[in-house]
This record gives structure tokens, C-alpha cells and sequence, in this order.
């Protein structure tokens, strides 16, 4: 199948099977994926939590406005950012490098210089935001493979971020939460949006191209 | 191949063969994917520009700390968020929905109520940022597709976004410009970066299992 083609056939699940859980080799899979993204200076700032803990999906669905695919979906995967940049971690990722390239320790040091000068100096909200930005990329690289192995996957955006980061112990972890993603099987006959066609910009109001 | 396959493939190019053009039907496939990206609230509050154009180019490089990919590249695509959220947009995309959906034209109006009440009260600045969160969804599709389709992308950050603005007329549109993804095909004998192990943190360190 081509991806376009997947990239189709997906949707905001808004009903998910609470009785179908997504085989692990195909979480595996949409985790890896979620891995490979690109991150502004390789920096890859953010990590992710994946919960199939029934007890506290029901907990964050309280404070993500009683959606009820967060604790009926198979696995909640929740995308965490830096809550800021620090020169330990920016090192670290960087030390990281040299290793697995097998190259001099200061092969980046002018780089990673140039990177603390940029990002230290700036607010930690700033900071985070950038951030969260390669979270986004990130978390669509997960819904790709996601429907690409006919997994559905529906971004949440509407939770409070507070109330999650201290369900997860986010804070003591220098990590905000950014975005949730619950996969799983839809429900089909219980899902109003199912059968519904999906609505995009046409084309020509969506793209500009300036030749 | 898989679409794990192509995105282990990819990597971010750092030299360009600017003799080498992507093929129109690929560019298309690659703006349909951006285009598919799912977006909070279904409100696609972005659009795409596509720039073949050499001369833009070259001056687009100029307000990128002189990064030449941005005119080496073959279609170099500038993905520029909504200023702010406003009434006027939120019922111009539902009445959209409702006309593609043969629904009642009032069939949204209690959501998209709530959704003038959530918005329009918010700072533009915070609104923008919530709009641009879903141009890196669309971007993060937009860069699985064009791996799937042996196509180089490379994600640009480094700009400055009121000279882009300036350049591509957006303020009068009301758009900002959040992310530029220079593609085409990499000049692999003059990429300090092509033959580089590609380097992401641990299974371990990424990704937290809570069940």
C-alpha cells in the first residue's frame, strides 16, 4: 500500500474497540518511527511515555475533558518536551554522536558552542516551544506508520498540561507534556465520524506555488 | 518497502545536486501528504508555498544564515501558519465540512462556538503557536512521504521568520512562516553528512513503557 493511500484511510477515531489491543510488534514499530524523526540540531529534545496502565489512562482521561479514547484506546502514547535546553543536555546528546560515529569527542564542540550561545540565553517558555515544535514532527512520523499498519491513531491536543506532567512525575524529569496520542482499532458502528468523508482545503486554496 | 525502511533511509541533506529536479508528480504527492495531516479541531490553519522560482531562492537564502540547500534544493516548500484564530476562518473551514458532507449548514454550530469561545480570547501570539504545532504534524507527513518516494528533505529552522514573511507576502495574508523543507535529491560525493551513521538515543532512553 502506498503511504498516500494509508494516509487516506486514516481519521480522528473518536470511538475507539476498548476490546482490541494493538499487537506489540506494531507498537514497536509506530514507537520507532516516532524515534526516527528529525530534530532542529539533532538535539532530539523530548521523549515518549506509552501507557496501557488501564488505571491511569481512566485518571488523564479526567483531565483531558472526559475524551473517552484516551483511556479506551490500546496503548496512550504522550509526547514529553525538554522544559527547556541545558548545556548538560545538549553535551550529552552530542557525546552520544561522537560515539556511535566513532568519531574525536570535540568533532562538534564548535557546533555545540554555537547551540548553547543560540538557546541558553533564552527564555525556558521559548525554549520549550521549540521543543514541543520537534515533538509535533515527531508525533506525525507515529500517526504515519501508525495508519500505514492500519492502526488508528488519534492526536489529543485538549488535556491540561499541568495535570498530566503530574500524573506522569513530567516535572522531576525537566519534561512537559505536549500531545497524547491514543491508538487502537475503531469501533466503527460506534463511531460517528467513521463513515464520515474527510474535509481538506482543496488544493488550490492549500498550496501557493510561486515559479 | 516499508515505511520504517525509507525513513531510516533519509537522513537530513546537507548538500543538494541543484542539476537534479524532483519529478511534478512526486511534489504533488508530497503536498497531497501535508495536505491529508490531521489538524486540532479540523481547522487546517496553515497553508503550503511551493518555490521553484531561482531568484526567491536566492534571497531566501540570505534570511537563512546563508544555508545553500535553500537554493540548491530542487522545490523548496515553506509551510506558514494563521496569524490568529479568527470567526471569520473557523466558519469559513465548517462551512466547507458541511457543503463536502451534505450536512445541515448549523450542523457544527454549537463546536465551532465553542471553539470562538476557546480562541478569540487568546493572545494572537499563543494562537499562532497553536497553529503552527499543526504545520509540524503536516510537515512530519510531508517528510515521510517524500522518503517513501526516495525524494531528500531536509527540515530548516534556522531563519528569520519576518524576512521570509517580507519575501513571500505573508503578513498581508495573514501568515507567518514557521518551517522550510527544501527538497530534492542529495550531491552524496559533496555531503559531509550523507555517509554518517544516523544517530538517535536508545530505545530505553526514548521511549518509557508504564503498564
Amino acid at each position: 500500500m502506498e503511504l498516500l493511500d494509508a494516509l487516506n484511510w486514516r481519521y480522528a477515531t473518536k470511538k475507539f474497540d476498548s476490546t482490541k489491543k494493538v499487537d506489540q510488534s506494531l507498537v514497536n514499530k509506530i514507537v520507532e518511527a516516532a524515534r526516527l524523526a528529525p530534530t532542529s540540531s539533532g538535539l532530539q529534545p523530548f521523549e515518549l511515555f506509552v501507557i496501557t496502565n488501564q488505571e491511569l489512562k481512566n485518571k488523564l482521561v479526567s483531565v483531558s475533558f472526559d475524551q473517552q479514547i484516551v483511556a479506551d484506546c490500546s496503548h496512550l502514547l504522550v509526547f514529553a518536551a525538554w522544559d527547556n535546553y541545558t548545556a548538560e543536555r545538549i553535551d550529552q546528546i552530542y557525546a552520544l554522536t561522537t560515539t556511535e560515529r566513532e568519531q574525536p569527542a570535540d568533532r562538534y564542540s564548535a557546533y555545540t558552542d554555537r547551540l548553547k550561545n543560540l538557546y541558553l540565553q533564552k527564555p525556558a517558555e521559548q525554549n520549550f516551544t521549540h521543543a514541543a515544535h520537534q515533538a509535533f514532527i515527531s508525533l506525525g512520523f507515529a500517526i504515519a506508520e501508525a495508519a500505514s499498519l492500519k492502526v488508528d491513531a488519534t492526536p489529543v491536543g485538549g488535556f491540561i498540561p499541568a495535570e498530566v506532567d503530574k500524573l506522569l512525575n513530567l516535572t522531576e524529569k525537566g519534561l512537559k507534556s505536549v500531545v497524547l496520542l491514543p491508538i487502537g482499532y475503531r469501533d466503527e458502528a460506534n463511531d460517528w465520524l467513521a463513515n464520515l468523508k474527510k474535509v481538506r482545503n482543496p488544493m488550490d486554496k492549500f498550496m501557493t506555488l510561486i515559479d
